[in-house]
């Protein structure tokens, strides 16, 4: 059924407040499989352990996150058929480690691609800390919504994808992910059964439990910091991408990143083991 | 310097309250190492899964725990040379996935091994529901103060290892810890750098950070769990052992189980890879 821009709009903000702790931190980056291969490196030290933890950036996904608003009755939506298809972060300054995050989620776009393609939401999340009112940082969420399209909107000045170079990849980066990774990954606060039992995953059509999107998107945030910023957290500034193919957990994600000008680069993540394009359209900002 | 018996009993009990979520149950269970293998396995969906999530039954070990307590300068212990000798565990009823967990530690026992050898403690820490008031674990747990012997007391009556039979064992199951394991385990509650920080393990004598002893005895958990109660938690009610040698975190654990009658077994763990016995003396009881 067609979705009615109206009520989407009318329902909103979203408001969400969420206390993180030390442990939230840590168990986000151990989710995004740092500390894989180096327990004791320097990757882990930063962003696992205490003396001089520092949050991942692509954490700010999970702060203050609404969950999957859209299955919402209120809405009015075909959520079974809605896929998340774009991701964009922006971070403003450095993420907390603990403290209290609000969020404010709002409709930022709506496109219609036809009755026989579906339609495009663009939400937006700005997100505070509480204590201090700054702004941490901003999240776009795409999502295509496949059975909500021919509403009478139109297509026109929907966000374009970033390009990514046809040359070979400056640099490559492949980290591995464990079978049990989405196990881990889930405690952060996704917990769709999608990523854990085989009987839920089969009757979505996989073959098992494939990995959260969003935590292939910090593995490939995580290549990025490395071939990129040195690892140091405070130089991302951006991190954006759309999310073509889903892996499974235990796969190798390979990273290719083309530098494009100071402070901006393009990347690509696909499975080492198979070949397929998980990530595309992949744009970085750094200092 | 020997210890003195009446300050210690004078300090006691010791009483701690645990808020505990279900969350907090998977990250156990995640920690000891549920999933590596199988994640999509009956023993991922039991015990890491809220759909029919159950506590695994050595979770009561970091209930209502009273951390490090031998460390506080009003016990006057020499702690640096304490080591943690070895653990019992009693279950008197499935422990709970979720809710307020008190505990009440107090001294049970104080040998004395002679100014050579040093002092040994026992402390037992009950466990109760503070909804319920019932008793659900009673946790035993044995320290070597090498530091603190030739205080005046007596070697008599201290408790005697469970023997381990000579003959072939019935059970042998093979368990693989992760090289990052100790990262998850911690955030059960024991954030001793030791089992982190590649400076902190050298300083100590060992080569890298090695696992929780408490974590290698929940692999052990496991494996009895498996090879006794055919992965049912309800049935565990009693699991000892001594702590004989570290282990590094990524090596695989072989434990070895001898039945010795109705509802009681021997057990012995050691690092398949090197032959080291890491947990010995083990005895379980279930139904």
């Amino acid at each position: 059924m067609p979705l009615d821009p109206d009520i989407l709009k009318s329902c909103m903000p979203i408001e969400t407040r969420h206390a993180l702790t030390r442990r939230d931190t840590i168990l986000y980056s151990l989710g995004i499989g740092v500390g894989i291969g180096e327990p004791g490196g320097a990757e882990a030290l930063r962003f696992a352990y205490e003396p001089e933890l520092a949050a991942f950036p692509t954490m700010a996904t999970i702060l203050a996150y609404p969950g999957f608003w859209q299955r919402e009755p209120r809405f009015g939506l075909d959520w079974r058929r809605i896929l998340h298809g774009e991701q964009s972060v922006r971070i403003h300054q450095p993420l907390p480690v603990e403290g209290v995050l609000v969020g404010r989620t709002e409709i930022d776009g709506i496109f219609d691609k036809g009755a026989d393609k579906g339609a495009l939401i663009y939400s937006r999340r700005e997100i505070r800390d509480e204590a201090t009112g700054d702004l941490v940082a901003t999240i776009i969420q795409g999502s295509f919504l496949r059975g909500d399209g021919g509403f009478g909107g139109s297509a026109e000045g929907a966000p374009r994808p970033h390009s990514v170079p046809e040359r070979a990849p400056d640099v490559t980066i492949d980290l591995r992910t464990r079978p049990e990774q989405a196990l881990i990954y889930r405690l952060s606060g996704d917990y769709n059964p999608l990523h854990v039992d085989p009987d839920v995953a089969r009757a979505a059509g996989f073959t098992r439990p494939i990995l959260h999107g969003l935590c292939t998107y910090g593995v490939a945030g995580r290549a990025v910091l490395a071939g990129l910023c040195d690892g140091e957290p405070e130089r991302l500034t951006r991190i954006d991408c759309r999310f073509t193919a889903p892996l499974y957990p235990g796969e190798t994600i390979r990273t290719e990143i083309w530098r494009e000008g100071e402070g901006r680069a393009a990347f690509r993540s696909s499975v080492a083991e198979r070949g397929v394009v998980v990530l595309n359209n992949g744009l970085a900002e750094y200092r």
